[in-house]
């Protein structure tokens, strides 16, 4: 009767991850040996789970404002993981109805499981672009009684829904077609194997989904979206023909998440490298700050995750925030990165709002 | 049969904010000489209206953080009026009946008329505190008719509902009681004569308005606010007889906005003048810069006003967001400012978790 059951995919998700953000963090590390290593801190959740958080500052021990002076390859940093689990009221569960097909039949309160990775890279230079990946995995599970919690432990609980959701974009204050082309390029590789619809339609849910609707602009110059990826029809690859273009096991999805999360990596650590010796100035700087104000009104006002979590009583303010720059900058009427100009402020402006084909 | 018909509201409110903003901005140019002046921008509504911006900025040619090398007293500021007009569709109806009581019966599509004064001063020294104030008037018309824009223009439509709204709090990053106090102390001395429940209903609605759910603490130390101020009974004063210690008659409404508007200038600027002197650090600097960070978190996330402008197409963004400050900056867990330890930083986060009386 004992047949080894397969590894389940929460527990799967969970070792993935967590080697994802040593291998990440360690990449960085070696990047810059004589910067501070990335502070670990882990968290438990009352309400069921834990996280570790993987974060880089430069202790702000100087004037906060000499940042010229400090000599590290990044600014801020976080690399998160969480673990938690816990049970959905009616009311989210209706309100996740809406963005997820496979919830279609389900009602009530449900226990659900979360577990993600999900990180930002604000590096110093100016000429070094900004990074942020998320590559999460959702479940939900039947209702099962009181005292029967080994079941959820062990993830033995029947699972009636599921999906997979991610991305990576890049946000440079200034544009170098080269690291587009590259970071794009290192994505679609690892999209490919999984369907030649795969890339296309995440390139573009990335473009829609990082916009600035009040400065009709993206924020960075994009890369890939998805939300939602299970083994039920999607609205995304609607098209003829698409739908068999994409992974649609359990199996196929986790493989092609394994593939991006191991493309982080190689798609950023080589841009990072070309450009954190670019000499800069003053007004690069500020132009930089500037963005970075920009990185701040998405987050704040549109990033559903950010808001999300704000709403959310008893989240972890410190670890949802971690994505905001250590500065930023608002200027009224601002002279610098007017659409359609000859600078290179201009350019990045020129492309923010009318996204390009980069591969 | 010629009487001489009462001057239409909306006219006087219009003249009086325009004559605060410019007393108000001369009072700014006044303490601070040898500053550049203030931008005057004015500009107009292609769906219906005009306004007038004027904004401090230190022309940014220089290194954008090193603001300590700066001398004027200001770091961003801009004080606002806008006079526009146009028609509510029937969602933006719906909307604004939820929170004004003398909508109730009117429904469709409505023509609205709304003036205003807005402002926001960022101040560079850090024991100066920051400012914001908006007095604004509402009104909703009888639909007219085609080519019977005349009667619109001369306001000589028929009023069907009309309001008064707007507030004034100080945002400090550090707590000097004898500023709380005199702050609080000129507006409840400019609300009295309107009877003794007001100053404070508006206190403990001030209270309740700026308040950063996410982090559990006040965005600074209050002053008032107040909305739907009509001739009809208003919730907040619902308690037996508040009612009557409230001004009732739009004349006596309107007496009462003038009185507040006129105590920006003596509510404010003898604190400024007290506190641009105070010697300060890098530390100090740095706690500005983080509680600057917490202003932008307020505006973006949760001020009905921000949100409702950015979501509003064809609204001018440079104007919304003027309220931001020049610079802003998070870090992960700061080691400044933990609740309840003896540093003036930790004095200032105990008042913003525990709001207080002040006069």
């Amino acid at each position: 009767m004992a047949s080894a059951s397969p590894k389940p995919m929460r527990l799967q998700v969970e070792e993935y991850i967590s080697s994802l953000q040593e291998d990440i963090v360690t990449a960085f590390e070696k990047l810059d040996p004589a910067a501070p290593a990335f502070k670990r801190d882990s968290w438990l959740r009352a309400q069921g789970g834990r996280g570790l958080s993987c974060v880089f500052a430069v202790p702000p021990s100087s004037n906060p404002e000499s940042a010229s002076s400090a000599q590290t390859v990044l600014e801020k940093a976080g690399v998160n993981i969480s673990v938690v689990h816990g049970v959905l009221p009616p009311a989210a569960v209706k309100q996740m109805r809406a963005d997820h097909s496979s919830m279609n039949d389900l009602q009530g309160s449900l226990p659900f499981f979360a577990a993600g990775i999900s990180l930002v890279i604000h590096p110093r230079n100016p000429h070094a672009p900004t990074v942020h990946a998320n590559y999460r995995y959702f479940e939900i599970t039947e209702p099962v009684e009181e005292g029967a919690g080994a079941a959820r432990e062990t993830g033995q609980a029947k699972v009636v829904a599921w999906w997979f959701g991610g991305g990576s974009d890049l946000t440079p204050s200034y544009l170098y077609e080269e690291d587009a082309r590259h970071f794009h390029g290192t994505l679609k590789a690892a999209c490919d194997p999984s369907g030649a619809a795969v890339y296309p339609a995440f390139k573009q849910w990335c473009d829609e989904y990082f916009y600035i609707k009040h400065r009709d602009e993206s924020r960075g110059i994009g890369g890939i979206f998805f939300d939602d990826m299970c083994d039920e029809p999607h609205a995304r690859f609607a098209p003829a023909g698409t739908d068999t273009q994409r992974p649609r096991t359990q199996d196929d999805i986790f493989a092609m998440l394994r593939r991006l999360g191991d493309a982080f990596v190689p798609s950023y650590i080589p841009i990072l490298e070309r450009r954190i010796r670019t000499p800069s100035d003053d007004r690069a700087r500020r132009w930089q700050l500037l963005r970075r104000g920009r990185y701040v009104e998405f987050n704040l006002v549109y990033d559903r995750g950010t808001r999300f979590g704000l709403l959310t009583p008893g989240a972890r303010i410190e670890s949802i925030l971690m994505s905001l720059p250590e500065t930023a900058r608002w200027e009224y009427m601002s002279d610098l990165g007017t659409d359609g100009d000859a600078s290179e402020e201009g350019k990045l402006i020129e492309v923010l709002k009318r996204p390009r084909d980069w591969v």
